[in-house]
């Protein structure tokens, strides 16, 4: 019995080029023999845009639908007005896909820098909402470019999406030896937003009674994770929020070339995408200075999420041990190669 | 000639009652002979809400407005539900006096902890805007508590208010040596408020040729203000981001116990409100534990804003010293009284 998997690559632009082909290199390496992969490859993204003017038509929403996952590396190039290709083509995949669950994982791998003294032992995962708040769009701005403009930008948060999301990162922290949940919000400011999540928060809770909960202010959580981020087991927390603290979880847990995210749509429904954290990085595209393993780490939290537990250890064992072991500076193709001959090995 | 400060002091609760005693005994000791300080106290927080289920009447709001300038403690405690003293007292202020430049400048002290390896030279001050973005209250939420509820918070900005507190900004670097003004948004998703922030931020630049530029999406930010925060010279940014990424400032320089702010109506058309960047830390309150230092900072700011720049600069250099001569732990009071007698003699 064999079993095909589907995949749409979007490499995009800059270093996501160079990156994701390393991705698939490690994740053709790690695949058992019965597992069968097609690739399709999607040219999205600045170039396609600027000989076009489209960032993702609807056929193409409908042809990547039809895929099992999306390995995504990564968007955007100063040649491209801000928030064009982010909107047009990123932000609507997470959004046409109910990507609800955007995963994002933070672990102080060895040997690796970090900003921190004392090198803490950072192993937490944030579950950031991913179809909500303030990235839904729904802003605007009127008397545009005049000395009486205003500009609006308008965070929603349904009972609907709080909740699935939220219950998303109880089963996950239930899961975890630990078993900490820690909500992430700014109720004593944005109190109608913060109370539905605090609410639902605590509701949800009751029926995890094994979990541990606690809530702090995004601005607070921003100084637990320089000072104490031990503490932090699952995160959960809206879009915006959650943008920030994965980046700042990042910094301090070797930084954003270790940083892989899924975005989830959990029901199955939509194909999920995998993406590291980091952008497209123009200044060194075409170095071979780029480090891949943040996809490697992502095409791992693909692998997870299709179900093939034993793979997606098999490359974070990889990834581990080659930073470990590794000296001096290495090519992206190296690394790939590394990683690859190790899950293979 | 004689000249008269009146000062409002509002304690409020927790720790606030004992690090603004401190803070006074500072003042009373810096001021020169020809200024006379008169202080009125407003007993404003928790117990006065418990008792009256008031938090800032109409006519304190009037009696307040009186005073040369505020100078706050902390407000909050546990009894009391998240939101009610904050934006029924704290922000009420901010917003009634029209504090546009929430002031933080981040320091990193000789003899101070700080999470991050290295030391790195940390010297920048935060230009928050204090009375727009997602703070101004417009939000609201239908049919609460039932699983179809929607609860919005607007984030609202306007040229006005972007336009003064970005020139302010300006003003600021420019007095500085480097002369480095750094806009922090996320102008790739919320693209409307994004826009005018961007526009009005270069705009204004070409009238301060001599101030350089850069702009950074907020997550960006948190990843230099751990990874590389000696970078940052003066940074603008909106209500919220400033609120974050300013207690990320605070971690790293030293923690939130040296942390200043200033609400400042840069007209003089309404007092400026100076307070410790921390809360009223409830755990410790009453144990003599809290570290004075952020207050005292905060009288230095005000002093400043006040015109007496050298008794500015006195409190200042006496934090300095004292920080570097320091050892051991002392208590709230024995801190005050240290910085007292520094800067009187
Ligand atoms: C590129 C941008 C739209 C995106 C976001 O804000 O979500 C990125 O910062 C991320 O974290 O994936
Ligand atoms: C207490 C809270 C309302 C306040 C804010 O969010 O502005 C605080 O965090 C601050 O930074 O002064």
């Amino acid at each position: 019995m064999s079993r095909t998997i589907s995949l749409a690559v979007i490499p995009g632009d800059g270093i996501g080029q160079e990156v994701v082909a390393q991705g698939l290199k490690v994740l053709a390496a790690v695949l058992p023999q019965d597992v069968k992969l097609e690739t399709k490859h999607y040219e999205l993204g600045a170039k396609r845009w600027h000989a076009t003017g489209e960032t993702l038509t609807d056929a193409e929403t409908e042809q990547l639908r039809q895929h099992d996952a999306i390995l995504l590396g990564a968007i955007g190039d100063p040649s491209v007005p801000s928030g064009v290709l982010e909107r047009g083509l990123l932000l609507k995949l997470r959004f046409a896909f109910d990507h609800f669950v955007n995963l994002r994982p933070s672990k102080l791998f060895p040997n690796t820098e970090t900003p921190l003294a004392g090198r803490p032992a950072i192993d937490f995962v944030v579950v950031r909402e991913g179809t909500e708040g303030p990235y839904v769009g729904n802003g605007g701005s009127i008397r545009t470019g005049t000395p009486a403009e205003v500009a609006n930008e308008v965070s929603v948060n349904t009972a609907y999406g709080v909740e699935r999301v939220v219950r998303d990162a109880y089963e996950r922290a239930q899961a975890r030896p630990r078993k900490k949940l820690t909500l992430v919000h700014k109720n004593n400011v944005l109190v109608h937003a913060g109370h539905l999540w605090k609410n639902t928060f605590d509701r949800i809770g009751e029926e995890y009674p094994d979990v541990t909960t606690d809530y702090l202010h995004v601005d607070a959580a921003t100084i637990f994770l320089v000072s104490d981020p031990e503490r932090f087991d699952v995160i959960v927390t809206d879009n915006l929020f959650g943008d920030i603290i994965t980046d700042l979880a990042a910094a301090v847990s070797g930084g954003i070339g270790l940083a892989a995210s899924g975005n989830i749509n959990p029901t199955g429904d939509f194909p999920s995408m995998f993406e590291p954290v980091h952008g497209s990085a123009p200044d060194i595209a075409g170095t071979g200075k780029a480090d891949p393993t943040a996809t490697v780490l992502s095409v791992a939290l693909m692998l997870r999420h299709l179900g093939l537990e034993a793979e997606a250890t098999r490359v974070e064992d990889a990834v581990t041990a080659d930073l470990a072991e590794r000296s001096g500076a290495r090519s992206t193709e190296e690394i790939g190669d590394t990683l690859a001959t190790r899950v293979s090995g």
